[in-house]
């Protein structure tokens, strides 16, 4: 390890300390910002904060980019250290203590998180956490895999903790690319108009009299399990592959395509993965995470430019990205998630969005985040920051879960994300339903027929019938009183079925 | 009148015809596009269409910028004429229409739709139909007292039909600025950074071989009925504005404010009313409509600009603007609702928006559209735009409806239009609840308690604990077997309480 190459700002290497020297810095009450986007947060630093305060039970928020590993959410909720969660989670540990009460977590859109710091709504940032590759001449900070909010903590926060991370390869300087909006009414267009668009400098600025302290670690990150593309998601890929082939051939997608926006898991990796197959040699992605499907695409020559706020391999994506990270490099940026997930860049753009849904009703109302009404699952992370604002905003999901004792298309969503107002496309194995210019009562025909699983389609007929009758053809027909009868079936049988 | 004033295009004279004429050349199957957005839509054509067809029974979609007229949507309906209408209406027959299936109505947000129409998602428009104050040398088109969607009906139609409406005075013209986007990936930042920015042209662009006919009409628009402010509405004011002035204190707001948007009705006019006693003299609207409590304020000299879609006052008001429309014009601009309601415009300006609700259940989720989860009331209209997009989202709504037979607080709202990831404030006559930065269980402590109808309190309070009871403290605690008992109960007995 070149330890010049990695901090190279004079001012600063006196605050070289030890992890747990760094976490004696934190205080019971204080809000902590950390980076972090499933990959990219610190990991030293937080598990000497979970060890030094495991029996003294001091209260923290947390507050990050999206997920981040084990060794901040797990620690923290085992040790019982964080009052309030903001802004998307996937830990085992982490959603226990959400939802037993322990932990207040609030379920932001991850655009709205920056500006609402900014604007001093979520309180005061006592200190930033930050994992970097290197820090510059003057204090700047480079960041590793992801950027999440790291800009906007940086800039609001009293102190900032740099955690230098020697196994990430010094290469990844230069992707970054941070820009950090005035707030109203200072407020200019972002100028992004082709996914291409480099509008920020390479490095997270931090005035250098901030930092705290400089934590050098090698830890890596836990990395995604991806696997094998299953039956279930080649069939959703397919269709939508189909679907979206046939929107250029009628005339209602430019030729060229438009920069594609996919979710975090296995259907969204098989959908990408699909357009292996197809002519297209000048792809873009305006997207939140890059997966590893997106490897596939560059090795196969198909990508003009990939833009997210995240790089989130699995191991054996990581290896190849290692392996040839200047020609991967030259093809993705990575910008703050206020940036990769802006409504004014999404809709200028025209992105097609492609997420995944929990459960989704007839009617076309989307539930991403919650367990049969109550238990908060991850979170609503940017679905809604693409959904609202993309060209054609899209749904996928199996059609059942749970060995088929779930159906996922309900008479009602038992939580509503991302309303009929949003939806344009829901897309299961069992079909495809195009949702644009209908009607609720016209939805519900077209979702049932395309979508339901067989097991549950005659059930659904029957709900959405039985509405008719009791209401009139009311815009939208539904039976209040056993709207959600599936669920709590299912809550006290493990079943949805009769 | 000045017939050479008002055409000004010398190959379209001999298109002027009567509107019986022009009412021939719409069939059955068309889909026509109006003006209108409660003011400014045609009158004399619809009548003569309505009139003509009344015993032919054919089906035409009919698309306008918002509400219009008894002339078009009244009329339409009562002969049976209308298939598709998009995207909001508040006349009772079309709603009646609406609502026993007759005609399929789809509810969008409103700056969704003019892009949705040029990407070809919603059909072809084959009539535009357009009152116009004149038409240039050019034969461009000037509006009356809204812009809508007239912009995109003129430049996707097929033809053009254009009413004159000569009880619009002249002095109309200069007062729109008619800014239409590019489609991806061609679209440019929309290059408004204040309210005052001024975009586009004063007049609608049209291909004058386009225009099939020009009708001339003098019929008035119906204008609506405020009632003055009562004690409700009144109460709801004081406690935002003394919310908007403390977050000044805090901080939390620039001291020189930020652009207002405030919905239709007489809860948001009389909060714009209140503005009048508070010392700023620069206020600006970034709003949809503009109605008679902004007349009040430009005469107060408290009003750098206002920018909206459409022009929405009493009869009284009207009267007003028209003795003083050089005075007011200088400080109005009329936008095409695809500019008034856009979210990139919105964030970056930081607009602050208040909209009405229906109903708000305790966690913050808000129903605009549906009455007791079915029936379909106005819909969402701009008030998502703003929402999503607000620097504060704000919904206003009575905490009773129907003499307290209806609680407007409720365990779970009937239908979704806003999630709890887009409302901050909730205020009612009982006060005001500032949900930034509270995990759901807060919220619902904040709700029940600051805004709650003391009627239905201790009913809510109940609800919640009971849930918590049966499910633990998870995230979101709800009886689903029971969340729309109170609904149940009121379409059995008109009355939510036991
Ligand atoms: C919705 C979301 C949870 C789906 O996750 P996924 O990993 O793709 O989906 P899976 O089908 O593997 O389902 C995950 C789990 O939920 C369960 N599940 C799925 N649908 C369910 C339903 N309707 N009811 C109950 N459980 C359900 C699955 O059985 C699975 O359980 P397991 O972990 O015990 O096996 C996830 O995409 C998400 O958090 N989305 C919101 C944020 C988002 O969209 N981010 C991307 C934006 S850019
Ligand atoms: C929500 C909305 C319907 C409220 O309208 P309003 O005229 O301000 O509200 P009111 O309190 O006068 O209520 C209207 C009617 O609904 C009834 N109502 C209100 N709340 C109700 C409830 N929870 N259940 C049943 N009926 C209810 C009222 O009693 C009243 O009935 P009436 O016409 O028979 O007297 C209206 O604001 C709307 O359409 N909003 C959506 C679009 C929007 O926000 N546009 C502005 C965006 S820029």
């Amino acid at each position: 390890m070149n330890f010049e190459e990695r901090i190279r700002c004079d001012r600063i290497k006196n605050k070289v300390m030890s992890a747990e020297e760094a976490a004696s810095l934190i205080k019971d009450g204080m809000t902590i910002g950390t980076s972090g986007f499933v990959t990219g947060g610190p990991k030293a630093v937080p598990l000497a904060i979970a060890e030094r305060y495991k029996n003294e039970k001091i209260k923290l928020n947390l507050y990050t980019g999206a997920i981040v590993g084990d060794e901040l959410d797990g620690a923290f909720a085992r040790e019982g250290l964080v009052d309030k969660r903001i802004p998307y989670q996937t830990n085992k540990d982490m959603r226990n203590a959400i939802n037993n009460g322990s932990v207040k977590f609030i379920d932001m859109h991850l655009s709205h998180m920056p500006q609402q710091i900014r604007y001093g709504f979520l309180g005061k940032i006592d200190f930033a956490i930050i994992e970097a590759t290197a820090i510059t001449e003057d204090g700047n900070i480079i960041p590793t895999m992801s950027v999440g909010n790291s800009p906007t903590f940086v800039s609001t926060a009293d102190k900032v903790i740099v955690e230098i991370n020697t196994s990430q390869p010094i290469e990844l300087e230069g992707m970054h690319d941070i820009y950090e909006p005035k707030d109203p009414p200072y407020r200019e267009p972002i100028p992004i108009t082709k996914v291409s668009d480099r509008i920020g400098v390479p490095y997270i600025p931090c005035d250098s009299d901030k930092i705290a302290a400089v934590v050098f670690s090698d830890m890596k990150d836990t990395t995604l399990q991806l696997t094998s593309i299953n039956e279930t998601s080649k069939k959703i890929s397919d269709y939508l592959i189909d679907f979206l082939q046939t929107e250029i051939k009628r005339g209602r997608l430019p030729k060229t395509f438009l920069p594609l926006q996919s979710g975090v898991g296995n259907v969204a990796n098989a959908v990408l993965a699909g357009f292996i197959e197809l002519k297209y040699n000048n792809l873009n992605l305006y997207s939140e995470v890059i997966q590893d499907a997106v490897l596939d695409l560059i090795d196969a020559d198909k990508i003009e430019k990939v833009s997210g706020t995240a790089l989130t391999l699995s191991e054996e994506g990581l290896k190849r990205f290692y392996a040839n990270i200047n020609k991967y490099k030259e093809k993705i940026i990575l910008r703050p998630q206020e940036i990769s997930n802006n409504p004014e860049v999404i809709r200028r753009l025209g992105v097609i969005s492609i997420n995944t849904a929990i459960e989704v009703d007839i009617y076309g109302n989307v539930n991403s985040t919650h367990i049969l009404g109550t238990k908060m699952m991850n979170g609503i992370g940017g679905s809604a920051d693409f959904t609202r604002n993309a060209y054609i905003s899209i749904f996928a999901t199996p059609s059942t879960a749970k060995d088929d004792n779930i159906s996922c298309i309900v008479p009602m969503v038992s939580h509503v994300d991302h309303t009929e107002h949003d939806v344009m496309v829901v897309v299961t194995e069992q079909g495809l339903a195009d949702l644009r210019g209908l009607s609720p009562k016209e939805r519900a025909m077209m979702i049932i027929k395309n979508c339901a699983h067989p097991d549950y389609k005659d059930a659904l007929m029957n709900y959405y019938e039985r509405s008719i009758k009791k209401h009139g053809a009311v815009q939208t027909p539904n039976l209040l009183d056993e709207a959600f009868l599936w669920h709590t079936r299912c809550l006290n049988t493990g079943n949805m079925k009769i």
